[in-house]
């Protein structure tokens, strides 16, 4: 029997153990369903130790537990795929908006509806049945590749204690990929794979003029005002072409291939519509050279996301303030680094502050790098042919523009991501009615199949 | 008997007068005190008649009431000069700060302390004397101009009801020039007189971009930041010399002559002790070209005020924000009308703000015009005159950077405004411990004694 074929029969055992496991209201981010996070991890060990995985544990965190299952290769040899997912659960609050219960999953019209179907438990499911329908397929008793699952339980929560977790157990986490599931595809009839999120750092500057706040009838006009200051120093932080001025910020960043740029440009996106989600007036602006989605995806950014200082209530105070304030973020694109950037930014105000004016940057922790993994890369590309023998059509490509803990995987792992989902952008994750393409879910453990076939060869 | 020789015998007199005034409390700001403010308003018309002034009125307002009187020349063809201060004075809080009761004055080592004796109360006293002087001096039973003393009742709470009255006696008011006794000379030594002072208008201004404030994640990059199109705004406000961009925001400013340049440069200006006073590691700064005094007095500017929009409390927020807003003001000097430059502003920020972003100014209200009168103006020219005699010295000009009710003297009058006066910088107005330095008083009584035969020789 062919992998399609077993997944086809298994269909409904698949279906039916899915919905026993999304019933569990594994919400992280509440304290009073901590209990219901523990049961969540173990029944996912008890159905994985059912399912003949040889090893299956529920791994202990500060906080929330994670579940760990490996299925070794018969040939010791070969290599090691880490797959990671979740199985914690956003909170579904308001419930009232929900058309069914968020702990009842039903099927509807091809769908399945309930919190978690999409994000995350049913892409860390379909790797279930893939696994069994690959060795059905080729008659094997284990997979082609070592399969290491590792499914985190406070994913919805900061994944707190998720690198401590990875450093902790690197050992027995080493591997030669990480295939990540918990991301989106374009569309359902445009198959695509992510290949890179962008990292994040952020500042808090304080410029500091005079002691207090000045009359601006005594002094306005002959002393500095640190709100003229920070507006000059945010407004040189882009250049007319939509760059950022920061020297050195561009030097590490991995420029987009003209490949990935031409398989972006195919994905058919409608910009006006895009637009339409954030504003009614809006246009499109950013870095020069760019389209919209390598801009959002592929390109770093600094971004002013709050900005204050002097008289701020109602009605007129003709004052020279005594300080402006202003929070920055940066988003960062393959081959940056967060602390590298921070730096930058420290010595960009130092040599850009105008005399009779402090400045004082805080930079809140270490930020998170971005991560990516070339089309060309083996791991990327096995993946690609895995997609698209299950999908049976071309598998285009994307990035996001913000980021989990993926990063800590790569790092911490040290090993190339792989990033293989079927979730879609209208599945209203952490949203009501939360719902899962009940069809894309099974081309999902058909790719997982295929997948370990092609890893294998590819990684060898 | 000369001038100074009758001031001198009616010292301890014009003195026991004069504390007697002070100690009624007339807080304009202090709603319990209206009854105080009144009271010393019947006091100053019961003072007048008494020193035999022709015409004493209390003039009612739709708030706090004002003295009116007139003492006509004798000669009909005679110039007529309006008087123009308050006695209505400053709140006293925080009282435990003050050494002796406020309103209490006592004279201690040549000063007089107390609420109201260099702000406004000695200062209008002075003329009473000045007036009464100038007649023993020259035996005459008039002054040699009309003079109209006009003492408002609400300066200290905004002069609301102000214009109005101006308005409504503009007829009685009737006059060549306006002597305003409401400022301050530059010090003890350096008798001064100001020319002129800074009008003020105000602008909010609100950038909309966004219908709701983005992720960064989905939108940073590719979308236009409010608050970077803020800051680019702002920023643009000003250029490299510190000028104001707003077309056509210098064609009406009167320029400074290079005598008074000449004249503001011998002001024995300590730049350093200016700037410690507002803060320690201040350095000046502004428009290229003028030094410290011309900017503050002489030159237009335009002050951020406030600024705010995006996320300002604790932590990060990593969005695009839907908006952002300033407020801010600019100080107008002579030549400029507010009105013109409220709409310059408007029309720049319509030709500034980016595509995508939406502007709104809200203008509040119609904005201070600036006053001023030329070195070598009549009145000007006279009162200094006037002020040498009495001082047996060169007297030197100033400017102020703010204003209060003096244009609408000099506008609603239509007639050209005269700066006398003898307080000084450091007599603490609106605050603990206010006082006047009686050898002040009394040369400003002298000055004002000469200021008539100067003006009714100058105004011909």
């Amino acid at each position: 029997m062919d992998v399609a074929g077993y997944i086809e029969d298994d269909r409904e055992r698949f279906l039916a153990a899915l919905k026993e496991w999304l019933a569990i209201p594994s919400v992280s981010g509440d304290p009073a369903r901590a209990g219901d996070v523990r049961r969540s991890a173990e029944w996912l060990a008890a159905y994985l130790r059912g399912q003949g995985w040889p090893t299956v544990e529920v791994w202990e965190t500060g906080g929330l537990p994670a579940v760990f299952a490996e299925w070794p290769a018969a040939d010791p040899a070969a290599p090691s795929v880490v797959v990671y997912g979740h199985h914690d659960v956003q909170p579904v609050e308001p419930l009232e908006e929900w058309d069914t219960d968020p702990f009842e999953p039903v099927e509807r019209d091809g769908r399945l509806y309930g919190r978690g179907t999409s994000d995350d438990k049913g892409q860390v499911f379909f790797h279930t049945l893939g696994v069994r329908a690959g060795m059905a397929a080729s008659g094997a008793a284990a997979p082609p590749v070592t399969v290491k699952l590792l499914v985190e339980g406070e994913e919805e929560s900061g994944s707190v204690h998720f690198a401590e977790l990875l450093r902790a157990h690197r050992d027995r986490l080493a591997c030669d990929a990480v295939v990540i599931s918990d991301t989106t595809m374009w569309s359902a009839d445009v198959p695509s794979m992510c290949t890179g999120m962008r990292g994040l750092t952020e500042a808090e500057l304080t410029l500091h003029g005079p002691d207090t706040d000045l009359h601006s009838g005594s002094f306005g006009g002959a002393v500095p005002n640190p709100l003229h200051a920070m507006a000059a120093l945010l407004a040189a932080l882009h250049d007319e072409q939509g760059r950022v001025t920061l020297p050195g910020f561009y030097d590490d960043v991995i420029p987009l291939t003209g490949e990935e740029r031409e398989l972006f440009a195919r994905l058919p996106f409608d910009e006006a519509s895009w637009l339409e989600t954030a504003g009614n007036s809006l246009a499109a602006a950013g870095e020069a050279g760019y389209t919209t989605l390598e801009r959002i995806w592929a390109r770093p950014t600094a971004e002013v996301n709050g900005m204050w200082g002097g008289h701020t209530g109602p009605g007129g105070k003709t004052i020279v303030p005594r300080s402006a304030h202003a929070k920055l973020s940066f988003r960062l694109v393959a081959g940056q680094d967060p602390v590298k950037v921070q730096a930058q930014f420290e010595k960009w105000v130092e040599a850009n502050t105008p005399p009779g004016v402090r400045a004082q940057v805080t930079i809140p922790g270490g930020g998170v790098r971005p991560c990516f993994s070339p089309i060309d890369s083996p791991g990327v590309a096995a993946a690609r042919r895995a997609m698209e023998r299950a999908f049976g059509t071309e598998v285009l490509f994307t990035r996001e523009g913000g980021s989990g803990p993926e990063a800590d995987l790569a790092d911490i792992l040290d090993a190339p991501l792989v990033f293989v989902a079927v979730g879609l952008n209208d599945d209203r994750i952490h949203a009501p009615n939360e719902k899962v393409e009940t069809r894309l879910l099974l081309k999902g453990a058909e790719a997982a199949a295929y997948l370990w076939d092609e890893l294998s060869e590819a990684l060898r």
